[in-house]
């Protein structure tokens, strides 16, 4: 269980690491969308390793294939639309020595417990490589919200102790962390660089900012729109909190301070970060994500081994020093796929559009 | 949609504010497990309001029914269990003037621009009187997870500027804030009572303990047990941050500094909150909900009316001045249906217990 | 599990035969809809036993109470609507002397065997009083459907060896068999006295159609209309086989005759009920139910009690001695279940109304 | 919407007749089974066209692929199992000229009214080719079935007028129509030759035999064993009537002859096929369905093309004259994952195994 995302645009994931591929298989997007092996190969190249000198070395081209649910025409056929990667530079042999070792920070622990499986080379079903299928999937909800206005953007406002104080969205861009302040970007760097050469690593902030979604996204209760989205986020690999809106910053708060007044011209203010009562206000969804330091270091570190016995493990191989600009992508991602399904939910609850 | 949790253990949760009953039907609770009124009205009483001066002075009597799915014997047979109870003090007369008015902070513009539907007497199902529903069908998971040695407990850690310093589970029970640490708490009483007085509301943070969960509840990918956990707690009203294990300040932390590091006696820190991968460790769970001030203050604020004329709203009437107290059994009754779920999840998975 | 039916229009039912309530929390219909307690109890009065001497005596006066989701104006809030019947003739005497004793043709041994539960008064969950809460949320979904002009319509086709060959649908509502043909009606009725009067009971036919479903409801492989019917129908009790349009018949058919061909005006025939691939053409739907004589005959049976020791049982009480009428109000149900499900499907996938 | 199989034990197929590849996506396998390709590859062999004059001479290979969820080890990982089938022999020049054509008994007319899409090559979705990722799929749920030791069987008990007699399973197996009638297998064929000789198809009955399941599969009201399989069987492309033990013979039966009487040593009959209350009895479980004659014949038919307009159509390439052959080992595999399904669903409920 727990391969399948969405409720009316369902995203069914698959792949291990080092397995032949991975890939998704999505349904419930409406026919008559135009979809090609570009459109999902640009969000692909976003979130794909290598590109840096703060990402994994990890070589994989990540060529996405389109095997069904698009007609000859490059329009949806509104049947679903499987998208597969194949695994490449598995190199499974910087991972053989740590098949019997649980990884600290890692699912090797958790996954044993689970599954009575062993440590899977790149951490199998755990790696953040799995994130391909998403990023593919939500390049097709992506689509749909573009249709409607509907924009979303990841970037990292935090890494380590240097923080974003302005927000350049097209700069982020082009940034390596995603920051979206050109007067810290460099010093953000240097976090990672001061944590990559002590090797170890460094955790983060990154903000997820929706734009152009209307009021009334959402159902209430349990289905709520930061419910499914805090879900969507908390499922991204390294993700240990999450703010909507102001966050934990209303706890300090008064009600007069933090209320959204509101006047014919509009609310006065978003500290609620779009969504009251579980539903979309028509304001921008502002969302904010803790991201752990990567648990993969070049530091020895206490373990046990399949046996429990006790073992000193060190990790080769290149990781990622920080994670979230590879997760920027992925939050971008889940995001689409959560407003995606909220949308359609709307549209069969309503007669929008 | 959206009024039903889970995916063995189900919860169909109905009710509104002023309307006849809230309720819920459970389905999915094994057979042959003791259930009785006095064990969901246990629940239920710690949720109620009117039991200080720090929550709303509404009364109700909040007797539950068990309509079905009890056997003669007492025991639980496998079949649905619908839990009824009855609304009393509905006073809707408080309400009146409202209906053609937003309410800022509240779920009254979004519900209208979902539903067509305008305000309802006491926000009707955005209301905090639905969390009756969760707390009951909470009652039942929480029975199935103590014999499996499983507990929880929700309390209050921070109110306005005040934190909690200690961590003392039997006195938080006794608390009229749920706060845990004896030396603060008239400290913490004194910031809503200085709300109070002010016409005002204010917020907090409450945390979530689940002691005695085994290693291996969660499912990778789509169904991590921290991402339901998350999706439960954001749709508790009023919620707007969360955080597993440390939070956000895994964000400023080196990987070498946050990985839980293991020996032959198991994990030595807990950074993680008991979970990696979505998967349980086998520790204590620990969550943090940022809760925000009460939007209904007594406080004028500017608003709109249905046809979107500019107008001034002052809230009559008794409001939770904090709703830290009153959210603590919420999170502790969504905690707990989260992890039956995933109990259940893992016996069919593979051959626990 | 197994209390939810449908994925967008959605009844959680509840209830046992001899419990305090049967009921049911139907979620995902669109706001303002107009929806009365009248309207409900029309269906349920159709379905209520002690109508004629064909069917069982009980007394039940089927009172429904909306707890929920219809606002003071009459419309639907578009959150659960929650209904709610209260049992008053349980008579439980009657069926004291069978806890221990497997009633032939009855689910008390599955039930057993799945739960671990002794027979229960009225046979609890497995008995027919639970299709209240079906009959209940029908209406709803019907309210819907009556909308966008689908009406649904069960009559009882055969009884034992009497089949109806006319097709006369305001005399079936008027008949106690509910048999659509004048010259058949009396026959069918002397099938029922005759096997009463033998202590036994009889079995038949029922037959739903479904008339101004428009075209393109249902979806592709796993959610197919006639699969989503034919489930719905085999969940009635009694319900052992299902056809739609001509059914067995097609098996000794050659292709040439059974192909419904196309002209401008429309099908040539309607040999396929109407479903195509499992979607809906826009003709009719046609369905048959075979109904099983009901299990509870005077006559002594071969049994064994919970001890595993052979018994003898001989059923008391008056029971329905043929099922038809009392499943053909409950198979609309259903069907309207199903359709109005599948309407709000296609209103989420494409943009229809 | 409507490609995901099941509840505990899901399968989300994908793929067109003439698109790139077919497949499926498996999650909820428990970890630990072996599988292997050559364990899939024995079903999609039994579902291969061009093996008899019987079937299609479309040639595939249909070599299946493993890409996720199998360990080196070649036990499953408890992850998703993606399982891909390359299309080779697509050959879209034979249906070219058919594109703006519906044919009748297809289900070209109804997707154009569902999606808006234009008739597919090969009916694209709706082919039989889609049930290779449902066969390998059911190749898994099989051999988690019999580890349990259960077995499925399916074969050909009409064709046409011709109806077998006796069951010999073993002869069913080698025969080409899956006859299990020595002495009425080549009478059957005869029906066939004559059928493809008049350029027309021919009709028949599948039966399905399930044995060994255990008592207690299956969930009341909803999840029915009886309807899970109804629903998947009438899911079956052609299935247009489906019977549950002796099936549409019950109606014309009294209650005393159709009760299955119980004794020390088991049921005295099995007139209900293995299931009461929707919950599976122990014993065999027996399913019938009513499959219609081909829709593809080469005689000309009547039809409209996309502009509404009349046109006589005639369908060249080999279709397969009777499907009954073809749906067999579909049948089995859905079937095959109903159960599974159901059995994950008891080992959730209660404590088996």
């Amino acid at each position: 269980m727990g391969s399948i995302f969405g409720r009316y645009l369902r995203a069914a994931t698959f792949g291990e690491s080092h397995g032949k591929a991975v890939g998704v298989v999505v349904e419930g997007l409406p026919a008559g969308l135009a979809v090609s092996a570009e459109m999902i190969q640009r969000d692909l190249d976003r979130r794909r390793p290598g590109q840096s000198v703060f990402t994994s070395a990890r070589r994989e081209a990540d060529q996405v294939e389109i095997l069904s649910g698009v007609g000859a025409d490059g329009l949806s056929l509104g049947t679903p639309i499987a998208l597969l990667v194949r695994n490449q530079d598995a190199r499974s042999k910087d991972y053989g020595e740590l098949a019997r070792l649980f990884r600290p920070g890692h699912a090797d622990f958790t996954y044993f417990h689970k599954y009575g499986v062993p440590p899977q080379p790149g951490g199998g079903r755990a790696s953040g490589r799995e994130t391909v299928g998403r990023v593919a999937a939500g390049a097709l909800a992506r689509a749909l919200l573009a249709q409607e206005g509907v924009g979303i953007q990841a970037y990292t406002v935090q890494v380590g102790g240097m923080r974003a104080q302005a927000c350049d969205l097209a700069f982020a861009q082009g940034d390596p962390l995603r920051c979206p302040d050109p007067a810290v970007a460099e010093a953000m760097a240097d976090e990672v660089r001061q944590a990559l050469a002590a090797g170890d690593s460094v955790g983060g902030v990154v903000e997820v900012l929706i734009t152009g979604a209307p009021a009334g996204l959402g159902d209430p209760v349990a289905d709520k729109l930061d419910a499914l989205l805090a879900g969507a986020m908390l499922g991204i690999g390294g993700v240990k909190g999450l703010e909507v809106g102001d966050g934990f910053a209303v706890a300090a708060r008064r009600g007069s301070a933090n209320n959204d007044q509101i006047s014919p011209q509009g609310f006065l203010s978003n500290h609620a970060g779009g969504i009251l009562g579980g539903i979309s206000t028509g304001q921008d969804i502002v969302l904010r994500l803790a991201v752990k330091p990567t648990p993969s270091i070049a530091q020895p570190q206490q373990t046990i081994d399949l046996d429990g016995q006790a073992r000193t493990i060190q990790i080769k191989g290149r990781h990622d020093p920080c994670l979230c600009p590879r997760i920027a992508p992925v939050a971008e991602a889940m995001a689409a796929l959560v407003l995606a399904d909220a949308w359609l939910a709307q549209r069969a609850a309503r007669n929008i559009r």
